[in-house]
């Protein structure tokens, strides 16, 4: 591995796309940041990417708190210039409309919709005088369409896609490559994968792996800047859509 | 006129469309309950409404404080079945991504996403029981669309059609019409008027009168069940799109 | 009825939608020209028509065949300045991709899009130097969904939608309006209703009734030209989507 | 290089898009069936790719022509395995509605759509006994939206992108990879150059390079099953969307 003198920020390294993505682009040489809720959860990952021979730092971070969003970008840029920042937090909740509390409506927007704004901003703050990086952002089949129970959950993801879309053209002209990857299907995950048995809908079909969702983001960060992708969507062959 | 025993609520009961919509849906017999941040604002209308033998009451209503959203909806319910609401809160602002403070991306949320889902749920509950009823939502381009500038619009905007999107599939098959319009245009107002003219723009081009978007909704109201409009857009003949 | 002078021409116009708008129509004092490959079936609708105090002329035509499609626009016009055309021929089949051969692909192209581009441009012909008149088209779920089954159908209707969105944008400021209704649900007949009672769907389910599809053209006619609509949608309440 | 036992049907090896998709197979060990109108014009770029260690097979084809796409597409079988089918004919033409004649209108269907449809079935019959391919087709901006002047090229683009759309909804599951690649700018030509040098839209401007977008393809064509994209769009970043 050839270290690189850029780091990567992760907002939402969870335990599967983000920790694959993590792992991705440590082993391309870059050092990564990762931001979750529960920093200290992250030290297995940290460890595991060290002893392959790649840079991690693992930061608590409420991502809603616009001075801890700050903050972890500034960190990351402080260690070395940000070449890509990756907005993954997810939160998936499926409630009837009439049992839609309006803390559950508010809190799943500043999680999936809000934090996506500051993420956004700050990024091109470090990124734009530079006019150079890449800004992404995990989307889902609710970024697309407002599903029954998602009332909560499809309104944080559109408005989360506005703020991609919005990005990518004011940004792009100036360098910095916004992109909205749509991850059509379940990722396999312990609770997804029960979750379908549960359903009887396990059988013939695939589950996607996270590492293919970060393989996904690491060939998005290499297109060449005459032909950027702004939105692209992944799904296993076996996924009815 | 014939008076109904039913209701309208307009949330966001502005100058002009939600104006509009008041002396159209008052026109049909209506008592309608119009509120906005000035309910002060609404006594000449409400004097006009009830001079052309219509009834109408002006509410001052902070539309982002669930409280005062659930007693606009009781209090319309209460004088008469609330048989249609719309939700017509605008909140357009244009700023740069990175002068897009936190505090105007909230507020503008709040407003046009937030406040909207405040309404399809309240409206919904007190109609869900008699299986009847409207629930409509004024949408504009930047529904669709996250164009240069528009981060906290946009998002707010994309974040509100999917409330209705996810509504519509929710109460459909209970009775209840959910509806999303697009006003993909100016509405002729003073301040759209002077704006476009200053841009040179205003030239062969027809503006939207208010009128006409407070009778696309009554035509929304007024189809049968059996071919309802999830999403319809507006916009005069000469517009580019 | 008030008779007009003005003349609408129905090209597909068959036994249940297309016979519906031409009732409406005709109700409403239009001279309506109805075209379908057997002209001979319409003499039930005409005499039909004709009992009610309305004018009804039927015509046999073959869409696909450019000199008919221009004599059945021309004959409308010359019985009175056209008003309206409705391109409203489907071609519904399904057939897996490997079973689809050429010349089902080519025939339900000619049917479901070649005629359609061939009514729009007739149609124009004669309206432009009036520049007044409506144009619309027929549209279905697989205007917008190319799903299993369809690729004859579907990339029909996706290249008769591409022609309506088209003439839209070059007509629109030249005083024509075009418009694509799309209707997402099986309409009532008896075919609909008995395949769906085959596969048990049909509980609980509404249809649409013709006369509803022919309401929803009469109001797009009516729309004022400060707030046209180019692409709506109808279904049931009861239709998940 | 290390040669594979399989081959690679490029319908439309034109000189720039086609061109550089055959280099960049041919380059990863493939044998490249590479059709086109007029198959003597290859014979330079078969040259290149031979001498570069390449395999190329140049083929006259009308793709139009059923007899004469299905030949071709055995004849790449018959030489090795088919694994992967590009379809990249254009017929890009812009005449206003009243202007573009039936001949006009049924020519760049075929070219743009019918010939895609026939790809799509004899690559997909020669695939699916070993379960296993890619079918990828080149899109356009023309392909989602119907831009004033395209009634004849979007109704093409359109219907062609429902081919891809049922295709890959149909195929899937059966282990056949389909996407359609939409390239919404100007690909660098010496015609498309031009063109924007004389409409002054040049100044600032990047072009796509024929290299990009196969390497697009090639990205495509090697994702793993349980991460396929259907549709992604590629333009550059200086490109106004």
């Amino acid at each position: 591995m050839i270290p690189r003198n850029a780091s990567v920020a992760i907002v939402g390294a969870g335990d599967y796309i983000g920790a694959a993505i993590a792992r991705r682009f440590a082993r391309e040489g870059y050092i990564v940041f990762m931001g979750r809720r529960n920093g200290e959860k992250l030290e297995p990952l940290k460890a595991e990417i060290e002893a392959a021979g790649g840079r991690a730092v693992a930061c608590t971070l409420d991502a809603r708190e616009e001075d801890q969003l700050t903050a972890f970008i500034n960190q990351a840029e402080d260690a070395a210039p940000l070449e890509v920042a990756i907005f993954n937090i997810g939160a998936n909740v499926n409630f009837p409309l009439l049992e839609t509390t309006s803390r559950v409506f508010r809190k799943v927007w500043e999680l999936a919709c809000f934090a996506g704004f500051l993420t956004a901003r700050e990024a091109a703050r470090v990124m734009l005088p530079r006019g150079h990086g890449s800004i992404f952002f995990t989307g889902a089949t609710a970024s697309l369409r407002g599903g029954s129970g998602y009332a909560a959950f499809a309104s944080a993801k559109f408005g989360n896609r506005a703020v991609a879309q919005t990005a990518a053209r004011e940004l792009g002209s100036k360098g910095i490559h916004v992109a909205h990857l749509i991850i059509d299907a379940g990722v396999d995950t312990e609770w997804v994968r029960q979750r379908m048995a549960d359903a009887g809908a396990l059988a013939g079909r695939k589950l996607m792996s996270p590492d293919s969702v970060a393989e996904a983001y690491w060939q998005l960060h290499r297109q060449p800047d005459d032909a950027w992708t702004f939105e692209t969507e992944i799904r296993p062959s076996t996924e009815p859509w």
